[in-house]
């Protein structure tokens, strides 16, 4: 099937239109029209091959909401017309001990990306992956989430990387009413991570360097700011919290973090990929506290928490961009100006605009 | 009480002859002669002031076994004769979330440490606290532990502080029978988290970066050595920890370990003070791994732990030393050269050589 998207050529080119060819439907596939895409940080990442692994060219997007065009004959979940998504993979192994718990994002033999990955598993030669910056796409039944009734289809998108990569750490650490939460970073992510947090029933403090986003973080849903500047609000805050997510993408000191933990808590990174800043062995030894990392979140676990936003009326805060102000809204990402995803409405991309 | 012991004078000088002054009895406290005093790299941490904390002078020595000579009117569990033990706690506030849970280790308001530190909840003005290189000692009742019948008294004082904190985190992340264990570091912790672990019925693997302690490794309980320098061996290892403890002392790299852990699984850092040369967050990130500290253990779970050692007969391996050897003990401690505790008779101490 031949479709159009936006692919980056290589790591210094802007991304431009680009023809997909996506394949042949197998028995259990889902095609999809892609309605919307978000714009999540690891796209610029990847686009720019900040990381090191990228492979071009390249169609990112993995916050993914669609309606379903076509579905192959052993296809049961789905029918044409159906409202679906994909996130951050599109397929794993099916069959080690992680895959048979649901945790597919934890596969022995590694999950494959939605972009920027091989389809190892079910195609022979494996071939490249695109991702949702595309009209089209096709995949398999397992990996297609059901957007739930009560949804703003316009608004899911962020859901499938950014609101499954903190709501996973919520309920892995066991958050619920009256848990105290701490989230370090308020982009993307972060306003996920207090939203979800909040509805969970947790209390949840913003912890930022600087008091600019406390009406910010208060419209959230958040119950304070912490200014992790203010040394004394810090040490008043010593030991208060259960959970601290932490979605900072660059790198960063998280010492000042640590000793707010309580006896036995978890600071959970969900953003830095890289070398950590050198976190002080002090708070670890002196209150047994951890540091962990915590990959987006398994596809059960994501259709939970799509029917819990659904419930609860949780909704990513996004702006709606056009496919071709794509290059415009990295540079903004880049500066953090954005409140807080961006998603690329993908009927502004047109035919026409293919080469 | 006027007795005597041994003290460093500043971090330059070598530990000396001191008269120390123990308390009078409380009604609820223990005096002892002291049989045995394990000598912990702490000691000669702190003796140099390394940690930046210490006060002078100071009688080290918080491995401490010997026999009750007298108790004050309250006390119960003890009478005189009886073998007891103190390890590196002698005080905690008694009444927090945490010493009721029996984590007072972890005392909202600290602990009191065995040396190196002040009498703050029991003496008024509070007095400095001297350790267990001096030849009796005063301690209250709650502190004071049991040594079981059936373990070599000569060799038990380093369970009190090796020996609790390896068996700690051991029993925090529920290590059992088909427990898969590694062990970084084979030292006085490391070769008691070996024995602890193989005790518990684990499959125990030591890692070092030569195969020089094989024979060694197999010899305290371990299934094998893994070399940490070999490539092969350690991709092959990979994913295969449910607990890693990591008991080196000085700053070193854990990130080769971090990838041997398996999903959900821990590094557990034990020895290490000050900051941690930095990991990187892919391996947390990729396998919802998690990086730890955990300091000794709690009253409770240091009398589970002796009368553990008693019943499956464990017993660090010692080198017992004189008390005037303690200078050219700290300097082969520094070299690593000891198997792998040394041990002071408090025999050696006669008080001719106060001063």
């Amino acid at each position: 099937m031949k479709t159009i998207g936006y692919a980056a050529r290589s790591a210094a080119s802007p991304l431009a239109p680009f023809d997909v060819t996506r394949r042949e439907l197998r028995p259990n596939d889902v095609a999809m029209e892609v309605l919307y895409c978000g714009v999540c940080h690891t796209d610029l990442h990847q686009a720019r091959n900040d990381w090191g692994w990228s492979q071009y060219p390249m169609v990112p997007g993995h916050e993914i909401v669609g309606r379903v065009t076509a579905v192959g004959r052993d296809v049961r979940r789905y029918k044409a017309g159906d409202h679906v998504a994909v996130g951050c993979m599109v397929d794993s192994c099916q069959a080690c001990d992680q895959c048979r718990k649901g945790l597919e994002q934890l596969c022995r033999k590694g999950n494959v990306q939605t972009y920027n990955d091989k389809e190892r598993f079910s195609c022979e030669p494996a071939e490249p992956t695109y991702g949702g910056y595309s009209k089209h796409l096709v995949v398999r039944e397992e990996f297609a989430l059901r957007v739930p009734d009560g949804l703003d289809l316009a608004k899911v998108a962020p859901l499938l990387c950014a609101g499954i990569t903190t709501y996973s750490p919520l309920r892995t650490w066991n958050v619920g009413p009256g848990s105290r939460v701490g989230v370090v970073g308020l982009g993307g992510l972060g306003h996920m991570a207090v939203k979800l947090a909040a509805a969970l029933g947790a209390d949840v403090t913003v912890m930022s360097r600087t008091a600019d986003k406390q009406a910010d973080a208060l419209a959230l849903g958040a119950d304070r700011l912490l200014v992790s500047s203010d040394a004394e609000a810090m040490a008043r805050a010593a030991n208060g919290f259960d959970l601290i997510i932490d979605t900072v993408p660059v790198r960063h000191d998280i010492n000042p973090y640590l000793s707010l933990l309580d006896v036995d808590a978890t600071l959970v990174l969900v953003g830095q990929v890289g070398p950590l800043a050198e976190p002080s062995t002090v708070p670890l030894l002196l209150g047994r506290r951890r540091i962990a990392g915590s990959p987006i979140g398994g596809i059960a676990e994501t259709q939970e928490m799509l029917d819990f936003c659904a419930k609860k009326g949780v909704h990513p805060d996004v702006e709606m961009i056009r496919m071709d102000e794509i290059n415009d809204a990295f540079l903004r990402l880049e500066r953090a100006d954005v409140r807080y995803r961006f998603v690329i409405d993908m009927a502004s991309l047109v035919p026409a605009q293919a080469g």
